[in-house]
């Protein structure tokens, strides 16, 4: 294992550059063949998975810290991404990962910023599977698409910020409408179904489903029909994309 | 104006203790007398209201920090509080406020970690206005509760701090319930009116609001009536709690 020059800069100096206790994650998810799935980095140094994450210049929002991070990372830009969580327990482990990282590359000092603690704030994105070509750094060797419901083993906490993440996710479905970006541009009724069933890890009623969410006034029905899947070839739809704007901005449901 | 021994101590070793470029600030909503307020504390050293906040431990959780942090400066404890943002632009003020405030002090040196740049996690609290009895610490000198709409002059950012927590709060409307610990525990319908309408700002159609807060389910009509402030004597409410935490947990209105 070979640490290169940037890497032993970032030990030594990197806090002239970033600022010191506090990171961001990101939390890409895709939809593709049925399955929800995230985006990981495999880490050069650590064992196991990583999310895609990174620091904060000192002269950097923190939310271009973010787009700057996935891009490095992964090579997807203009994601819309969202702040979720601030991952600030005490007990984060991140200490103890670097310390054992820079022990097993024969470095003693202990005491840089980059053993300190750091708080993580988390951000998530839901993106279009086809459109992301995943790339990356010098921090990772690959970058995959995983089931979130089969995980690898990942480094840190980063398994239980997924698992907030997707709980947040879940959540969003009850006041937001999801599903563009994630969907192809014209779907049918059971594509849209099996995206939500996906998200929330259960099965749901067809016509309950199909009542509820054509209420919400965000899809427009298309003339075609998807045929040759099932005997009675359903109809495409397409998000009417003003109304789903208005619903992204204002909530769904429950207007005064 | 005097810097004692605490407040010089915290300037030269702080970042011993805290941890550093991270704080939290905290938006504390009370309601009384149909007006919506907010509770700010006179900064002892820099000019103007500011918001309860303050720095998080080493080894100390960010939510402990930010429940620590309001107890220390206000008296409030056992309080509900929510992330609701991460303030991280670059150029947040913190730096230069902290400058000014220490050269008015006579203090020269301006590499000291307080001069960095923070990022502020805010949380916000929905309270009962009359179980508050702010008191305040060292680093203030007076707590007050202020109408949100009439605010005084505030230091950095915090005016925008609150400006975000407000729209915040008002997008909740739209999927979450409010009113407990802002309503004493029985109310009227106009009363409940009166607190959606101050929080977003504009008045709402009488008979649209009922027929809608009625339509979630979350509330209970009582025998007695509110007699002697209008003609038709009111129905007192109050909230069925068990279904209150149901629509807090899984939002209102949309449920699959």
């Amino acid at each position: 294992m070979a640490f290169n020059q940037e890497i032993k800069q970032l030990f030594a100096k990197g806090h002239e550059s970033y600022l010191r206790n506090i990171s961001i994650d990101c939390i890409i998810f895709g939809f593709n063949a049925g399955e929800l799935k995230i985006l990981l980095l495999k880490a050069k140094f650590a064992r196991g998975w990583a999310l895609p994450g990174g620091l904060i210049g000192r002269e950097e929002d923190i939310d271009s810290a973010a787009h700057r991070t996935l891009e490095e990372r992964t090579g997807l830009v203009d994601i819309y991404m969202q702040q979720f969580k601030v991952f600030g327990q005490a007990d984060r482990a991140t200490q103890v990962v670097n310390k054992k990282l820079w022990e097993e590359a024969g470095i003693k000092n202990d005491k840089g910023w980059l053993f300190e603690r750091f708080i993580t704030v988390g951000y998530y994105a839901l993106v279009d599977f086809n459109k992301a070509t995943p790339s990356f750094d010098g921090f990772s060797t690959e970058a995959e698409w995983f089931n979130v419901y089969e995980l690898p083993e990942m480094i840190m906490d980063h398994a239980s910020l997924v698992a907030d993440a997707l709980e947040f996710l879940r959540l969003q479905l009850n006041y937001r409408p999801v599903g563009y970006s994630l969907l192809p541009e014209k779907f049918t009724m059971p594509e849209l179904q099996k995206l939500y069933e996906t998200i929330l890890g259960r099965t749901l009623d067809r016509r309950n489903f199909q009542r509820k969410i054509l209420g919400v006034g965000i899809l427009k029905r298309l003339k075609d029909r998807k045929v040759g899947v099932t005997p009675k070839a359903p109809y495409y739809y397409r998000f009417d994309m003003k109304k789903y704007q208005q619903a992204l901005s204002n909530g769904m449901g429950f207007q005064l």
